[in-house]
């Protein structure tokens, strides 16, 4: 067996050399990067979420999914706070059976005695089939990954949102809310899809973009402060990827043309001493006025939780979306669970 | 639709405008404050408890009644420190077969990203079936479940015991301990009650004297220092009842008269500045010698936890209830999910 | 009834006078100390494990396990910071379908409210069907099941580890470890058990070795720093159970001819006053080097969590038996909790 990388080199090689590690039998393996998700798989897995969605609602429904994956059990580690991705993934593992166990204090492992977290993570590998977590330093999800697939008992891990990174599985239920909503209007392909707010450093909005360029001829506008516009490989890809975007700073003006407006908070928790504070990020809010200027079928988004960004009182809005993101967040996450114990096809039983 | 109320507004109302809001399809729905119980809602509810206990001890009743809510979920939202009342509802949860999740520390949670509470309590709606809760601000799980009225989400709430406020599920397990108790002796009514130790801002004894009302002939004992006697509201709504109530701070003296007597501690916790510790106790509390004076067939209860008001050797008596009460609590907490889902008629089933 | 002894005078009791509370009918009833184990206890659980560990791997084994003790609850009190023993038990519980709650911090308990720790657990064994404890104050699970069992609802308490004290499920599953690894030879009778580190403090080598007396003719080596050799009474013990013990501080030299070699880190969480970080424990370190020095069918073991005991690289060969420890672990554990719900018998069925 060859020596295992540092933390540091896994990272230092480019990210097309890391993606085969996430695959198994030619099957998604480790959840870990939106870059991953290939359409055929997107087209798979949301079939799936439509299953569970409506076995859910049936008589005998609840029982029979929560019987599919009784036999497995799943580690979530969220050593970095959050309590909505954290129960959306408890949820799912309850929808589908999963018993499962929690870390969500580091103070209180056993880092304490000196065990390296690399050990620790091992160890959660030896009680549980799947490890779902959430850890504030970038990549190391990634790391976690590589170091157990040299052992003998590797576990599929599933990142829940890492630092600044990715958060793939939100962009699975962002786009998957896009595609229910566009069910009856040609699908995804050929929309116009609008992001607001800071688009620099939303990990939500990056991992979502991702998987829109699977989407045929999507358009995009971005709406954002100077200082908040999507950063330049991202923009690299999108010209790569042959992707209209239209960059503004004028939401009003922009609202007449989209079919899905993607809201987004100021990521301020990164740097509160940054004087982000002063600027006004009022014109990048969302007010009853506003959504007027919006089409009938257009619909509006956003990852919760929100700050100013949306008025409450447009929740009731049938163009709203965002809480019904949230529900499409655990159909999805159990989808995902469904599909990489191998399982989806136990729900042709029902 | 109206727009909605602030919390200010919505506690501004008096409480007979607000318990319309706790029913739906004439039957209770949020679980908020004892007010809201009827003698028939108290009687079914006293069933569906004996039965829940007498199928728990039977050969497979536990799996059985562990079928009845599998595919409900409950949120278990305790941002107040408890241990006795959060696990009664968690194992209450687990007996009837609901899935949990909890919240116990709100540094956790996204309030963190500046999320309003409010959001955040929509959020678990959306994962969760029912919200248990216990906040520290009065009133407020009574707003959660106007707000979450207003969308297209409600769930129940249930009142988990809120700052000085009420406790109706503790209020419902003590008056199921004084039916058990009384089975034999023809029920609750025509007892005598006695309440004993800080009767003003116990909110477990104004919450089970609601309850006593319902019932007929009820005569009552309040035994307590002038300055922690029983508040001049509640002191009224019994006037109003016609119960014949007798304030005293001689504990000794009534003990010969009582069929029930309601031990509870000094809620100092709520005034540490005051100098209550000062104060000599001694005499609101139960020695082996003065259980001598009480009849044979009155019972002791308490709502726990205790510190000095019950001597430890007294727990061997048969007349102690306090422990039962635990239990009872678990039964009855059982039988009120099983009400909210409407699926006591299961239990014939069986 | 006779007065309750105090904490203090039930620990003046010698180890044999409580050693009989700990049993009923003739069974462990309470699981303490590893000194209550015989040797027909150990092997009639050992068995169970074997069938645990089989059953999990057969098709709907898992769901079979999980149905056997449905009807029980177990309550994880751990206020002693453990992530790998909590995971352990955890796990443990779901393997035979017990439902779990737990205390971990302490401080969110209702000892803020003034109650003694006594009627806190006494609370606990209300809702729950057994306690597995962790606590830092040495002997006071042992004091709490004495005090449990003066009750009218006693339930089987597990030591998690105690302070610098026992931990017998270690024990049970570093011998059954053994038990394993030496099957095809010879059982573990007449083979040597070597102990690496701090002999002096570890809680995992004192309930291990009380173990190992149980079989006939085995042989140890002790290897350590002077000032962190066996204590006098466990050295006492080893000389009454007439097993030949050599103590040196040279592991290279004993490498060629132990069968079993169990390496321990310094556990200087207990006294980090001292200037235990200035001491070289290099020597007692174990390297790829030192590997090669042992017999191909010996093994490696460590309670974990390690530092620097075992190099990582060793990881993979096939003498390193740690992480199947883990795994061993959950088994036993879900084979003692078979055990004391008198249900072992019930795996037959399958």
């Amino acid at each position: 067996m060859e020596r295992l990388k540092t933390f540091e080199e896994y990272l230092r090689q480019p990210l097309e050399e890391r993606l085969p590690y996430y695959e198994k039998n030619q099957r998604v393996y480790h959840v870990m990067v939106s870059q991953q998700f290939s359409y055929d798989f997107l087209m798979k897995l949301f079939d799936t979420a439509d299953l569970v969605k409506h076995i859910t609602h049936k008589p005998n429904g609840a029982e029979f999914l929560a019987s599919v994956l009784q036999h497995k059990r799943a580690m979530l580690y969220f050593t970095q706070p959050s309590t909505r991705t954290f129960l959306s993934f408890l949820t799912a593992c309850q929808t589908v059976g999963m018993n499962t166990g929690e870390v969500r204090d580091p103070s209180l492992s056993s880092e304490l005695k000196g065990e390296s977290q690399e050990d620790g993570l091992r160890t959660f590998s030896s009680y549980f089939d799947a490890i779902i977590m959430r850890d504030p330093k970038p990549g190391f999800c990634e790391y976690v990954a590589y170091c157990l697939d040299q052992t003998s008992r590797s576990v599929p891990i599933i990142n829940g949102g890492s630092g600044k990174d990715q958060h793939p599985t939100q962009a699975l239920l962002d786009v998957y809310t896009l595609y229910r909503s566009f069910q009856e209007q040609g699908g995804i392909s050929g929309k116009t899809c609008c992001f607001v707010g800071d688009l620099l450093r939303g990990r939500a909005v990056r991992s979502v973009i991702y998987l829109l360029a699977r989407y045929w001829k999507v358009e995009m506008y971005m709406v954002a402060p100077d200082t908040l516009q999507i950063a330049p490989d991202l923009e690299h890809f999108l010209q790569e990827q042959e992707i209209k975007v239209h960059k503004t700073d004028n939401l009003e003006e922009v609202l007449p043309h989209v079919d899905s407006l993607y809201m987004t908070r100021v990521q301020d928790e990164y740097d509160l001493s940054q004087e982000s504070a002063l600027l006004d990020y009022s014109k990048f809010h969302l007010t009853i006025e506003n959504v007027q200027r919006m089409q009938k079928h257009a619909i509006i988004m956003h990852p919760l939780p929100r700050r100013h960004e949306i008025d409450p009182s447009i929740d009731s809005d049938p163009r709203a979306m965002y809480w019904r993101q949230l529900r499409n967040g655990m159909y999805i996450r159990a989808a995902l669970l469904l599909y990489l114990f191998n399982m989806e096809h136990r729900l042709a039983e029902y």
